[in-house]
């Protein structure tokens, strides 16, 4: 991991730097909310995915960075690939914050959600600025197959979350359609972030399959793993929460794979009352019978070997990532790449 | 007019069913939202802007029309103004959605606002679908300059928003505030319209230019027809609730007007009344003492000239967006956009 580790400690104060710029230029009313989710800390994993896939496929290309991602509005000339990495985290922010409106939820990156602090009207406002900003930054490029990336990654983001909006009222076993569901939530963006940094480079067609290819996987098993953690023991042992999707009635894979294993009269009635706990008035507040329910069925996911189920499909995805750099310059970037890799599927938080 | 009339029986079907056409590929949660936003009617002000700037500019530009607005992403090479103009119908849809909810208003072009009837968490997606949409069909244009130009609406637009949900909770008399709002809340996505237009048609510097200055005074006159139409006797015998505004605590410029030629303890007290209409917990919810005192303000704004004084300030915007038309082309897209402007002077709905 050292040399993720290397070009983490260079890049991300630069990040966190920038971003905290571009937030301070906002209208006041949003200007709190945005640093409330920005500055709550976060991995910068979409920043940094654009920032590696720039510098990488720049290497292939040498004297057509500049030309590529040189502004058509300002006369400048000059290459920076910051403001499009930061649009990444702008739009992450944007849909985290309309998110856990709809979820209600009460919790982000450990602190109090955005929402229930500055109100629901500024939380809405403060999501609409971010997407706005992310997509002036982005069309500052003078490239529209960066605008065009963006646009779609962002359709295709709240697509997923209103599939599991759907999904959470009446939850099925199916694995494909909670796959579907991850991959637009999650993985579209994540995506979006790889390939912006491709495109911007100058990449040729092979270099943004590469970038699509690996943004797509990585993004897949990233979530995969996130929902693998929810369930972990050790991730218990550390201190955090776990059991949060179960909680909410929300149907991850490890519980799915938990299901299919039980018998038929027993599986009915868990699902039953998963669908109950999603469909609850407040969803997440639970009654002391169904806290001790919870527990056990918590348990038992793992004692099931599903969360190590979860684990190893993400590692399946892992794969086809690392398949995708193969084409790419051999570099430092491309190694961190490989790291990040290991890295999402061996995180324990 | 009828040469605009001509105009508008041949566009809005057309606008009309492209427009459904877009609807009807959105994830089901969504697309009943949006057609209840978008299928309840509306002028179709900025789709028409669009095309006619489009038009009148690819008058004087020739052939370039086809390559400066054929896509980058698709290799049709085929011209088509509608996806544009539809995608400025669709963010100002987004827009409407979102300002719904931090409203609290319950009715929309005489309809029950999108957020009573399916919900919030449906409203803040669609919206949000919305934009990603307009955003989408706009890059798909393969101008950069597109999408620059309708992010930085947008975000000006959120950013008067916010500048009147401040301005309500504690407003002043400034008429400079008041245009600085409305200019942001609604001038830009008009300009928008029309700069967009311009660019597709391939327009030089000067036609760009045109279609920047026409749009923003244009807007600004709009919002200020509408906000004298808020007080207009006229309207109220053609069955239009009137007063809305000031019943919500918003202090628009024929009130602005009126509290200026109060004597000062009169004004001051008048001024603390509506700042009281706008902190109330259900904003537009009256007492009957309070709805008695509303119908003697708004007929006191009406008796002072004030509704003519505002429309008098939207004339001279009006000659301004006038001016701009005169290095167009002559055409009859020209003359439509032309009788445009009277037309919004003088409506009276």
């Amino acid at each position: 991991m050292h040399v993720l580790q290397g070009l983490l400690q260079d890049e991300l104060p630069i990040i966190n730097d920038r971003l905290a710029r571009e937030t301070r230029e906002l209208p006041e009313l949003v200007r709190a909310v945005a640093e409330h989710v920005l500055m709550a800390g976060g991995k910068r994993l979409r920043p940094l995915l654009a920032i590696l896939f720039f510098r990488c496929v720049s290497r292939g290309t040498g004297e057509r960075v500049l030309s590529a991602s040189s502004s058509l509005l300002s006369s400048s000339g000059e290459s920076d690939i910051y403001p499009l990495a930061c649009s990444m985290e702008f739009l992450h922010s944007a849909t985290l914050l309309h998110d856990d409106i709809l979820d209600g939820s009460d919790l982000r990156r450990g602190r109090t959600t955005a929402h229930l602090v500055y109100g629901k009207t500024e939380t809405i406002l403060a999501g609409d600025v971010l997407l706005a900003l992310a997509n002036r930054l982005v069309a500052e490029y003078g490239d529209a197959r960066l605008s065009w990336r963006v646009a779609e990654a962002i359709m295709r983001t709240v697509s997923g979350e209103i599939q599991e909006l759907e999904w959470i009222k009446c939850p099925t076993l199916s694995q494909e359609h909670y796959l579907e569901i991850i991959t637009g939530k999650t993985a579209y963006l994540i995506q979006a972030a790889c390939h912006c940094g491709a495109l911007a480079a100058g990449g040729d067609e092979q270099a943004a399959q590469a970038a699509l290819d690996y943004g797509i996987n990585l993004g897949v098993a990233f979530q995969l793993t996130d929902d693998a953690l929810d369930y972990s023991a050790k991730a218990e042992v550390a201190g955090k929460p776990v059991g949060n999707d179960l909680r909410e009635g929300k149907l991850t894979l490890p519980l799915i794979c938990y299901l299919e294993i039980l018998p038929e009269a027993e599986r009915r009635e868990t699902l039953a009352w998963v669908r109950a706990l999603g469909a609850a008035a407040d969803p997440g507040a639970l009654s002391a019978q169904d806290t001790a329910r919870h527990g056990r069925v918590v348990q038992a996911v793992r004692d099931a070997g599903c969360v190590e189920e979860t684990r190893s499909r993400a590692a399946r995805y892992i794969v086809l990532a690392e398949k995708a750099l193969t084409s790419l310059p051999e570099c430092p970037e491309r190694v961190a790449l490989q790291e990040a890799l290991q890295h999402t599927l061996h995180r324990e938080k």
